[in-house]
């Protein structure tokens, strides 16, 4: 049982999509965590919903789009320059603070990106992160114009890097992720980044909430899709000494 | 320019998903309003990602899975039988008050429900609350597998009913049912339950905000998936007259 390739998702997994925050709340004050929550609830709600409207456009669109309606359904009014320093960002998202480490730490493995986002916009993130002297590949699903969790999107690792399925470790914090993985046959490491202990005590004795709480309530917990992750773990720091076990 | 058939869609326009609320605060007092938004959330995201995934289950197996989600996620601990009363308040949804009157007021045209729920709930809902004796079909996607917006599901209204789409007014109050009803080519009536100037005001100067504020953000404000409904209504009761107009 050899792993031969680890493969990440890129936006909240190695990403932190939260570090939009910054500019959203530098753009409007007191609107910042808002505007990152529901942007990226809609984000990923867009690739499904084209998806299956047979409408694709690739992540940059669906991205502002997203934007666009959080702004609206927010009564926030914008000019093009604001817009545009906000989306900007998406090409500059912080890694997670133990991301390089762990990949250095990976490196006789083949290590690759399969994500969601546009090749366009893959390709300037990992340049401005310093990862393309890493990674052996940054997969994008626009070729298959259809968004994970679809099976085709999956098929793009076994092409790209000529690794079988069963020899992949494929690693993603994002729960709908996780089960897609698993449904198309991909050994999968979830990072679990929120305790259910730590969502129940948020809630506890509350009416009230903030809207990050709301997100990790509906986007961060193990979605019940009938596939569960081979293995859990709590950061990126944990890879190594899980792979060694593998081994 | 005829409207032959008015074809509803089920949860949240005629029905009131929200009035599962006192059952779910009778069960766990404190907590009725936000299982009743994360698990409507989690349950049309389900629909989304089983059928990208290709993992059809029909809308009951969705509907139990995403409440089993909730509860986990809020820490709460339950019985069968409190489950069971909780998921039973789903065949007995409240119609919106004004739904009733508006149907008979239509009557001279086909009337029937285009819903994600499985045969078995809808017929149930539907005889629980009288609308058998108004409606000329209630059709589930359930022969289809695959849930909407996927264009299938909605090739099922003239499949059944034998009215061509350009016939059809098709009336829901979920922004993604309006999208993928006009991809597919219907006219299609939006409810717009909520203003965009009332959900902006319910964010202002707030950091923390009550679930159904998140909910009504995320779901009840018109998509930017590239299509707009023909026609905005506020309520079901705008119906009769926007039909007049029409004839």
């Amino acid at each position: 049982m050899t792993i031969k390739a680890v493969v990440f998702d890129a936006y909240g997994t190695l990403y932190d999509v939260q570090s939009v925050a910054t500019i959203t709340e530098e753009a409007f004050p007191g609107y910042g965590e808002v505007i990152t929550q529901i942007w990226r609830i809609k984000q990923l709600e867009y690739t499904w919903l084209r998806s299956l409207m047979r409408r694709y456009e690739d992540f940059s669109v669906i991205t502002r789009d997203s934007l666009t309606y959080t702004l609206r359904c927010l009564g926030l009014t914008n000019d093009a320059a604001v817009f545009e320093r906000i989306m900007e960002k998406y090409l500059h998202l912080d890694l997670y603070p133990d991301a390089l480490a762990s990949l250095a730490a990976m490196k006789d493995r083949k290590l690759a990106i399969l994500s969601n986002g546009s090749r366009e916009m893959l390709n300037a993130l990992v340049a401005n992160t310093g990862l393309d002297r890493i990674l052996a590949a940054t997969i994008s699903i626009e070729s298959k114009r259809i968004f994970k969790p679809a099976p085709d999107a999956y098929t793009l690792i076994e092409s790209t890097l000529g690794v079988a399925p069963a020899d992949v470790l494929f690693v993603s914090s994002n729960p709908f992720d996780v089960c897609g993985a698993k449904a198309f046959g991909l050994r999968v490491a979830w990072i679990e980044r929120v305790t259910t202990e730590a969502m129940a005590h948020a809630f506890r004795d509350r009416d009230l909430v903030p809207p990050l709480t709301m997100f990790k309530a509906i986007r961060m917990q193990m979605d019940e899709l009938g596939f569960q992750p081979d293995y859990r773990i709590k950061a990126l720091a944990d890879l190594p000494d899980l792979l060694q076990l593998l081994a």
